[in-house]
């Protein structure tokens, strides 16, 4: 029996990874659970769960969750914040952390997990991109194991296995190339939020999904995948595969090229993380190859999603620029879904704060905390008219 | 450094085997080759490599060459006949052999290296599919390995390693559909011999090309599955690739597919085989994703192309039918090369032979031989017009 604490259960990930839980009850003990504001989702998944610790990291949420669970005669403790989070990722009794919360609020809770010796199934790319080399460097420490969550790494960890690490040629990362793929820059002056919502085969969170549109999210696999495998950006590629059925590849030094294939859902990924190293029955449709469309493979356009290639850049040039990159995106995205900034601006916002922002080559956690601060203040300040 | 015999050294499989060897001295050695007739290229073969032994299992091939050789001051000892080949898989200082003969009379000689123990990299399908059980059996009993070179067998390969041999759920043997995909059966009445060598995408021997255009090609493919993997003719599933750059495919228990991808050179099953477990600098060209043409996939048509289906028939009933079936095929795939016979009546004379030969369950080598010449002197009696 597994038991594991989910940060942000309520989420696209979070609900998917219950959906799993559900289905190997003999196998896994929900401990744990964080949402940041969804109050009802959270009570409901309580109710169903009976977990030990539930957590809110927005206020009022917190306190309205507390007021609807006072006359409840609940077993469950709700705490609340970033010391919530720290609190049920180092819980004795667990043996794994899912870290599905969307941004660098997963950095430090991740962190406190892998002192505490837990295993982790790592959703949140924000925790490599920004803090990549230490927590890496703490995990070995530690020897604490990262699954990758991401169907592209958890493609290139399936590709991997049973392989040696040093005959490892390239890494392909696929990319859907998002609802705006094949346009011109021009032609995306004035997309709408709704349409950059509109992913044409993944169903995933806003944030993700715009970043998706913008290629960003490519970027920052790019980087997860740095630190995740070890692997100089030189070596991991991005080829843009519209039908999202392979979802990456791995090129060894003798040609052969390794790719894992299935449908779109990410319980797959989920699972195989939660499971390793074992596989368990499928949750997900099977691919049916005698009715499958063709699949096709271009290169992507990263003049017109430049995004893609800052990430390169940042993740080539070390140091925080990942994380001003990251900051700066994060705050750039929530301003374009408020419509605050047109769909162009972000990646505008991204090459200003890449050139304004010192990049240093050694950093603590702190730093990272107080570049986000800084960046994302920068940004809304600035931008946010 | 590895000391191997091939036999049909100077078939398509073994001189790509050569240029292997060539590429990479240091950690080869060949010690002893086999052709059936090929004088003058086995003669090249010997001057390159100077081997220990030279076999040819034609009779005045093996005098010409010895005739040849006979003013030169040679070290190499020439044997003649099954009886060399048997002498050259057995060899006290060789760790593999390499079977790259056509057809059944691989049989023996790669049964007596088994019993050498000596290791083997398996390029002749019909040892697999004629003794399917009695070598496995062997090989087990003699701890010795057996590495598939057929591109589609070494990417089941590749795709199982690192993984549960019981979380299989099917393997999807990849089938470029050969020179007549996509005709109809009325289409199929008049091909000519010229046609049918036509392979769209790999170069190969001519049985083998022959094989590929009416699907039986595949069909012994999956009996060699069956047998390679231990698995049962329901999991195994054949689906047309036209562009034979995936090689075959693993899906397993949770939804997950492994794919192994390369460009179309045979050079690379080859080098995994004689490598393996270690991967070598590529000789064959990298696959190129920003410039590939779209993949696609298709359900066989085993109406038109009913070898395929009788293979499936003939694994199924097992014992010594796919040994009927392919003696077969061995003698109508010759007849049709010689304009004996039309195209569509290969599938036929198939299906007749299924019919009016007895299959037993229990069987040794010796039965095997004997069905050999049964069924190749009746479909040659009959059809030889």
């Amino acid at each position: 029996m597994k038991k594991i604490s989910i940060l942000g259960v309520t989420g696209s990930i979070g609900t998917q990874a219950l959906d799993i839980l559900r289905k190997d009850e003999e196998n896994f003990k929900l401990v744990a659970v964080s949402s940041h504001s969804s109050v009802n989702k959270l009570l409901d998944i309580v109710d169903e769960f009976n977990p030990s610790y539930a957590v809110l990291t927005e206020r009022n949420a917190y306190l309205k969750f507390k007021d609807h669970c006072s006359n409840k005669n609940l077993d469950t403790k709700i705490l609340f914040g970033i010391d919530g989070l720290n609190t049920i990722v180092a819980l004795p009794d667990i043996d794994m952390v899912l870290t599905s919360v969307v941004g660098m609020v997963g950095l430090v809770p991740t962190i406190k997990a892998i002192e505490s010796g837990k295993d982790i199934a790592l959703a949140n790319k924000e925790t490599l991109v920004v803090g990549g080399e230490l927590v890496t460097k703490l995990a070995k420490k530690n020897k604490v194991k990262i699954f990758p969550v991401d169907s592209e790494h958890s493609a290139i960890f399936q590709c991997i296995k049973g392989n040696n690490f040093q005959d490892i040629e390239k890494l392909y990362l696929t990319a859907s190339g998002g609802p705006f793929r094949g346009r011109t820059r021009e032609q995306l002056f004035n997309v709408t939020v709704k349409e950059a919502l509109n992913h044409p085969s993944w169903r995933m969170g806003k944030k993700l999904t715009i970043d998706s549109a913008t290629l960003m999210n490519k970027g920052l696999e790019v980087i997860e995948a740095h630190f995740l495998f070890d692997m100089p950006y030189e070596k991991i590629k991005v080829v843009i595969h519209p039908e999202s059925i392979v979802h990456s590849m791995v090129e060894y030094n003798d040609g052969s090229i390794m790719a894992q294939l299935s449908s779109t859902d990410m319980r797959l990924p989920i699972q195989y993380a939660l499971n390793y190293a074992k596989r368990r029955e499928a949750l997900v449709n099977r691919l049916d190859f005698y009715n499958m469309k063709n699949l096709s493979f271009e290169k992507p356009d990263i003049d017109t999603f430049k995004p893609l290639k800052l990430a390169y850049d940042a993740g080539k040039i070390g140091g925080t620029m990942p994380a001003i990159l990251n900051c700066a995106n994060e705050a750039a995205v929530e301003l374009f879904l408020f419509n605050k900034i047109k769909f162009l601006d972000i990646s505008y916002i991204l090459e200003e704060c890449m050139n304004k922002f010192t990049c240093s080559n050694t950093y603590t956690i702190e730093d990272l905390l107080h570049i986000e601060i800084k960046v994302k203040k920068y940004v809304k300040d600035k931008f946010s008219k």
